[in-house]
């Protein structure tokens, strides 16, 4: 049976003020669950960023499509709708957008 | 003593699945309050907009900088962070950012 992420989570605290990165190319906000778990709903629009992990991350994508490659790996991988990646803490990863507007699920691990 | 806007909401229903407007010059995450009111939280990039209400809206600027003129209204109005405008329901609003990123709570009164 093929994974679905999340449509929405429930009991949430939810800060107001968005987080904008690259000039809100990368923009999101930031949820932090009943348990204590902290996620951030994301969108990313067209163009090849890089992020820095603290905690590894479970980034999971649930609108369009994007490209990623992690650190120390050579090739960049896609991932569309409905597929998730996973990145190890004190990390990066590369994310790219070539059209339309990728969403994404980030859980904090 | 001046009003300033929630940094955020608790215990709030939150749907992961964006609001995508105007190809993404608009985008917004909605929320569903404990007692049942609707919020968005929304930025918007640089460009003009024309919305629609169909319940009246209150609108809190929380970043950024926004015209906005209301449906029969002559003139724009400049609203920055930390103020707030509303929209009666079954009307309409445009509203536009020159530079930047404006960001909004949207109430659904």
């Amino acid at each position: 049976m093929s994974y679905s992420p999340p449509t929405q989570f429930t009991q949430a605290n939810v800060t107001c003020k968005a987080n904008v990165y690259f000039d809100g190319k990368v923009v999101s906000h930031s949820l932090v669950l009943a348990d204590g778990s902290r996620k951030t709903l994301g969108l990313i629009f067209p163009g090849e960023f890089k992020f820095n992990t603290a905690a590894a991350e479970r980034m999971e994508i649930i609108a369009g499509h994007c490209r990623v490659r992690l650190a120390g790996q050579g090739d960049w991988r896609d991932y569309p709708a409905g597929s998730s990646f996973e990145v190890s803490g004190n990390s990066s990863f590369e994310i790219a957008v070539d059209e339309g507007i990728a969403e994404y699920i980030c859980s904090f691990l």
